[in-house]
């Protein structure tokens, strides 16, 4: 543990607002919100501007003192957890959010590290704008971790992961100095781009204390469909064919199966199935307006569905009569993960393959695995236009001890599902990170050329190690 | 001078096909294009294949000889010409000219990196498709080049750059592992984007080999205007009238200031200026349709125009009646440089501010240059959309000398437009790249945190120095 005369060194440094060193207040901050990690840290320092983080990486960077960034903590891999034997201090963004200037007029916005999304969200609609990305963890996570962790959510399609909404960033370097990049240049070829490799870096390379973020225009109008299809095949064909007629205006794009369904209708008190027939996927798509000129957007998609229909790719459609049907049908998707969970355990795997080869994935792997693993159930919902599913392995019916079964099979669960994504060209991680969770299975399937750039990029920026320790970058006997 | 032996090395891995070791041959490809730059190889390496270059790569590393990838050497700051002393190899990835596979269901193009940028362009447009990326140079310029250096162009406003459009990439490292990066995943979380940090590298860090890249649909219909504006205030306020209007169609916004038109009407034969009146600054627009529901992209424009007029944004407009008026249109703006190098000798800088910054500049710097330096007349043309314009500051009238007047002027002349850009927030390269040429004003302007990451990321794939030696990287004696 690291001992009081460290922690007096960076209280001189920050002030007494800047470091927590109660135990109580440093609690909530030691394990990972899923109650997964758990790790101990003798002090958060809370620095309060850009040039206290400096100062206090500076400070760390001469006692060789580790440090753990952290902004909601909503991390699913364990990114944010500090060490379990208290070797590191956590250092937190949450008093840097302030919102320092939003032009409507040139759809931008430049925010600290520590600002929540939910308020950033507000604060862009209340001048007519949004920030187009969004999810679950909205009221708690923060542009610096999802920035950290270049983010996704529902509305990728059209609007890309966090990085394509990152335009400027300013980021404290292992060393405590500064990068100074928030002028939002559309066009700037000085070598590496600094700014994307700090993006995804889960705070390895340098802590990210504010950023320029691109908005646009709030939605004028939108109209949601829910698509009955006989296969994720079907899906895809009505992307591409919704792509065609509707152009840059799809805004969401989920599938979801018909046993996923299943489960919302029988756990989620006041869902219904929004089309009459029960058909094996299903597919929830959004279609927005930027303006009111043309044709509106719930036409449009109707036209695009009655096509669909035509030609067989659709067996039965509805698009929802008006706002409250339309959040009816979101909620369905939004609920997939909870009724998952109150139907049993399982194990939950965040991955992508290219787009093409995701239809015949979702099915084959999903045989697969219940194949190689009798009993279980194995289904994705998800992202299909990203190329991006939730893919569940659910343990067999009438396991009552999820602990007992994950500790059992998980690990051979995981490699099993990890190698056929690999085998498929895929991602072991499309949306959530390394973290700790991850980081032995990336060593483990990585080539060798993808390690020894990551392992001589950490090395480069942060020679020391003392950048979110652990994370990320698997140790020297995982791969 | 590299030795016989080395050459006959590289012949027997190779074949005699993959080395040039004749003189005429190699002279054409160690002067760039511009004349500016000279150097010397003994030889030209060629490898036909991923494999073939992986292993002139390992040998390179192993004899410590150092590499100069080429391609197209269409390099506008001297990016892929050897050095003098003739310590360096070319590598040209000019027989690695083939299109792996072309889907357009998927809009997904997989080629090698010495394919050419217009072969690609044909080949997409033959399935209707293209790859919305083009420059002056496309009918030399490759592939590898154009993701090296993170090319622009006229349709970045709509499409991005380069960057936008790689999904994925396969490239050799600097000590001759394969990373295989062709996979295109949408999301992928798996820590450090390496295919970022190759895209715009300047062949520094390892040598693109393949890249999947996007394609999007054809134009179906397209509308070309021609707008008179007051100035380049207007014409911002013009473009985000556009966007608010036209949405997601606008693919190309050119300012041009009226001196730069009357060059091309006096210097280029058939040349006229396309509305009545002539007004201090020009837009050039142009407005396109993937598909035909809907109004045309001419009546669309005409509606934006015409709110523009009546808002007095626009002084005067016109849109093209014909596709032959369209080209002739868009012939005045890719007229410019001719044109401008027909008035005299000019310096001519490829910069960037941010977007909202740019209108100001434009007018204060080119007023500022030509107070500082008597006589010389500085104006810019370009993407305002992009904060990217091309600023040209022209000799005092009567220079009939222009190599001697850049050689007693050009370096004041340079420090001082690159200082005002920096101070506007700017990036001294916006599309061009750092290669030679702009090396050492790097150096002397960037912040020490950014030149200790280039040096550090540079250094941790490098260790040796092989890669396009005294590109991109400030000396230590720069800065």
């Amino acid at each position: 543990m690291i001992g009081q005369e460290v922690i007096a060194a960076f209280q001189a440094l920050l002030g007494a607002k800047g470091v927590v060193a109660d135990a109580d207040d440093i609690a909530p901050w030691l394990s990972d919100w899923r109650g997964r990690y758990h790790g101990a840290a003798a002090a958060i320092l809370q620095p309060d501007s850009t040039e206290q983080v400096a100062a206090a990486v500076a400070l760390a960077a001469k006692l060789r003192v580790p440090l753990v960034p952290q902004g909601g903590n909503t991390s699913m891999v364990g990114g944010a957890t500090p060490p379990a034997d208290g070797s590191a201090l956590i250092l937190s963004l949450r008093r840097m959010n302030r919102i320092r200037s939003l032009s409507p007029r040139d759809n931008l916005v430049i925010c600290e590290a520590g600002v929540i999304l939910s308020n950033l969200h507000d604060a862009a609609a209340a001048e007519g704008r949004r920030f187009p990305l969004s999810l679950g963890a909205k009221g708690s996570a923060t542009i610096g971790g999802l920035i950290s962790t270049n983010a996704g959510g529902t509305q990728v399609l059209r609007h890309g992961t966090m990085r394509a909404l990152v335009e400027g960033i300013e980021a404290v370097l292992p060393d405590g100095s500064i990068f100074h990049g928030l002028d939002a240049l559309k066009k700037d070829n000085r070598g590496y781009d600094i700014k994307q490799l700090l993006i995804g870096a889960e705070g390895t390379l340098g802590i990210v204390t504010a950023a320029s973020l691109r908005l646009v225009p709030a939605i004028a109008a939108r109209a949601v469909g829910w698509v009955g299809v006989p296969s994720p095949t079907q899906a895809l064909a009505l992307l591409r064919l919704c792509e065609a007629r509707l152009g840059d205006s799809v805004e969401g794009f989920e599938v979801i199966a018909d046993d996923g369904l299943g489960h919302v209708l029988s756990h989620i008190p006041g869902a219904r199935c929004p089309i009459e027939t029960r058909t094996p996927w299903h597919v929830l798509i959004e279609v927005d307006h930027g303006d009111l000129s043309g044709p509106g957007p719930a036409e449009r998609l109707e036209g695009a569905l009655a096509e669909a229909l035509e030609q067989g790719i659709a067996a039965d459609a509805a698009i929802a009569a008006n706002e409250a049907q339309a959040e009816a049908f979101w909620r369905i998707r939004e609920s997939l993960s909870e009724a998952e969970r109150a139907q049993g355990p399982a194990l939950q795997y965040d991955i992508s393959v290219p787009v093409p080869r995701m239809p015949a994935f979702m099915v084959d792997a999903a045989a697969a695995a219940e194949k190689r693993f009798p009993g279980t159930t194995a289904s994705s919902f998800g992202h299909l236009g990203d190329g991006n599913v939730h893919f569940h392995v659910r343990a067999p019916k009438g396991t009552s001890d999820g602990p007992a079964w994950i500790a059992a099979e998980g690990q051979a669960i995981n490699a099993f599902v990890h190698d056929t994504v690999v085998a498929a060209g895929g991602s072991i991680s499309a949306e959530h990170g390394i973290g700790q969770m991850k980081r032995a299975e990336l060593g483990r399937l990585a080539s060798p050329a993808h390690l020894h750039a990551l392992r001589a990029i950490k090395a480069a920026f942060d020679p020391q190690g003392i950048m979110n320790p652990d994370k990320l970058i698997p140790r020297p006997e995982e791969g």
